[in-house]
């Protein structure tokens, strides 16, 4: 018996104990955008550094940033064999709503073959099918077949501030053939797929002032503008009738997908049953011009992620409020650029802005887009790796989310990045009752054993051809 | 020395004990629309009724109603002289955004003649001119010259939702000659004003859906409507260009002004100096056909009180959610109905509904629009008491707030309002650093005391000339 397939034997056997392990991880409220949650932060990361020593990393150490810490470590079994560079983000989204979640969004429950959790699948879970994989080549008395540099983020869900940063000054450590990363989704139950491009990332505070304060709606309205309205109006006028973006230039940078591609794209089995399920719109919306599949993947959007202004509580307040605000994402595509469409939604706001009130743009977090080389070899490894772990063949999908750390892989590392993604499209990711498939999370586990078992194997074929 | 004029000594002599009493009463914070202030909603009308009794009032009671209750109290001194049905609030709006005070809203502070509390003018401070006058003639060992009612509610700023059932049940009882309200504003320090109509109000909350749950805002965004947006556009439809109202037949049951209201109207000193000051926009806004005295009177309105939705924490959500909420009233002028207004804006949103989301407007409160007689003859009584306590004749003026009252005490009492409002324009009601001038106090007292004498002159050079 190889040592893979002890460590893929261990692995099935193990999984009552990797489960009881993530549980433990997603029972602690590292959530990265609130103050109050830093010290649960601080757990998460000392929690999976000591999961990543036990998995066999060696020099695991926390390193401090401006904000939340990147823990580090390596596996390094062979100079000649090829180095992966596994990432992944150990913080999470907020729980607003948390009255819509079925169970406390930090006491993990198990229902229906699922895990019930902030964190669950975004990613927790997903980096954990690394540790996992690790940790089951150490327990059968062995190390993995390549060698393995592994980052877990603490600020991922707060646009990475400190991460490029920590990139740039541990250039010098980081030398790797490619990098891994779990944080996307498969297109169904038992249909893996390989992400080969993600979306970047524009995030922006719109605020309106009208009047220097609140003030009463029957002794001033009618005769006052309302920053409300305004901001109504403003929101309103970013998009055309037919869902595409009205911001000038806002589409000049996106590079088009070739006939190959909207074909491939195109045989991608999407599940429209379950995106309609999922958002109570059957037929989608947007761009008639382009698919939902292509419109969720390859084009740029403009979304409300949040709105407030005025008396909000229960009941009647007759108040013509002083200020409104939104919050206002774009999801971007090559080769658009976050700061380059910050500044161009901030400049489209201002003509749109009505006469009587004040707006200002504040820019909050972006990232870059990234399109991975179709051709790359290590994406025929992650292939076999998929097909050998849930016994069918993957599609290459674009998916709509951000993984920013792609992007700066590549340009501070020269790095691509193979997305094995476990997640599925209904695990509530970023919303109440996020889960996390337990067999996509077993399953995971052994495609990362069989993964670095091909990549070992690749490199050696490779090195034997020119032998 | 007249009993009048005994009184008005004493109420110049007893100035400081009358404030006294009023900050104790701004100091309970009996915000109505917060159920948790219920037991402050109770303690305002306790210590309403003890200061009615101490004024003189006989059988001063507290009748429930199915939320918060009302206070009533007579002086009947004689059968043959004219009863005088007095009106007046003890609850008061919520403090939010509390921030913004520049001293607690529930601490009353004096700063440059003014008393700076929540309810100071809206209403604690003007219903108690009518409670000092009263103790007034008391104090000098007298009863007042007409036959007084006395109704302190602690439901106007959550729409009186009890007070029509009351008023019907105590209809026997509350038979008057005409009815007294301090609830409006003056024009200007110096400027006494006689509001002869006020607004009316329909105030609905709109609720958007869109997906059955919050979304990732990449995973879905770019295929899937944005409820914030939808509500956005529903929003910026409500008004054309020019700031009317687009809503269908909202404006078919407006009663026009005459030549001679909009003459009258034109001679109002309105203050551009001072509304520039208050609401940011000098030049004002809305429609171009009615100057900005007749848009804030004699026109109706529509504004968003509040909206809400998604992430409105600090920092960055990608989430795209799943509802989105506002808060609209309209105000509303003769012979506009509440309800009907409602069933308009609720069925034209319905029309502006995009595809992909659905729409539910919810009627929160109503308040009839009122406009007395201007030939009324209490009406000289009240601007005789006014130009005797501030030294300058009034104005007839109306306003843009809402007293629904004043349409309840004619439908169900039959009997026309004598609004003596002692507010100014800047008191910030329903907004930060709310505040009452004390002279405004002082001499609103004083207004009073001479008002009732002249109702009671002039009923007796009536009732001579008859004889």
């Amino acid at each position: 018996m190889s040592l893979a397939t002890a460590a893929l034997a261990h692995a099935r056997a193990d999984r009552d104990a990797a489960l009881a392990r993530l549980v433990e991880l997603v029972s602690i409220p590292s959530i990265s955008t609130d103050p109050a949650h830093a010290p649960d932060i601080r757990r998460a990361a000392e929690w999976v550094a000591g999961r990543l020593r036990d998995a066999g990393a060696a020099g695991v150490r926390i390193d401090e940033t401006a904000r939340h810490p990147v823990v580090y470590g390596e596996v390094l079994v062979d100079a000649a064999a090829p180095t992966v560079l596994v990432y992944g983000h150990y913080d999470v989204q907020p729980v607003d709503p948390v009255e819509l979640w079925d169970t406390p969004p930090f006491t993990p429950t198990v229902r229906d073959g699922r895990l019930y959790a902030r964190g669950a699948c975004d990613d927790k879970g997903q980096l954990m099918t690394h540790l996992e994989a690790l940790a089951a080549w150490r327990a059968v008395g062995g190390k993995p077949p390549v060698n393995l540099k592994v980052i877990l983020e603490g600020e991922e869900e707060i646009g990475s501030p400190n991460l490029d940063a920590w990139v740039r000054a541990h250039k010098g450590e980081l030398g790797a053939e490619l990098a891994v990363i779990s944080d996307t989704a498969m297109l169904a139950p038992g249909q893996p797929s390989i992400c080969y491009g993600l979306r970047g990332l524009a995030y922006v505070e719109i605020e309106v002032t009208g009047a220097p304060g609140d003030l009463h709606s029957g002794v001033y309205g009618g005769a006052v503008k309302n920053p409300a309205s305004a901001l109504a109006q403003i929101i309103a006028a970013l998009h055309d009738d037919q869902g595409r973006v009205t911001i000038p230039g806002f589409y000049d940078a996106v590079v088009g997908l070739t006939d190959a591609e909207r074909a491939d794209l195109a045989a991608v089995p999407f599940d429209l049953g379950a995106f309609g399920q999922a958002t109570g719109q059957a037929g989608g919306w947007g761009d008639p011009a382009y698919s939902i599949v292509e419109r969720l993947g390859a084009r740029p959007t403009l979304d409300v992620n949040g709105i407030w202004s005025g008396w909000t509580g229960p009941g009647a307040k007759t108040v013509l409020p002083a200020k409104a605000h939104a919050k206002v994402s774009m999801r971007l595509v090559p080769d658009q650029s976050p700061h380059e469409a910050a500044a161009q939604l901030a400049a489209h706001v201002q003509t749109l802005a009505p006469a009587g009130v004040s707006v200002a743009v504040r820019e909050l977090h972006g990232g870059w887009p990234a399109r991975v080389d179709r051709g790359m070899p290590a994406l025929n490894a992650a292939a076999a790796a998929l097909e050998s772990a849930f016994g069918r063949a993957p599609h290459l999908t674009l998916e709509g989310g951000s993984v920013p750390v792609v992007a700066l892989f590549k340009q501070e590392l020269g790095l691509d990045t193979v997305m094995l993604g476990f997640g599925l499209p209904d695990d509530n990711l970023h919303a109440p009752n996020e889960k996390f498939s337990l067999d996509n999370y077993f399953r995971g586990i052994e495609t990362n054993i069989h993964f670095l078992a091909n990549l070992a194997a690749a490199a050696q074929g490779a090195a034997g051809g020119r032998a």
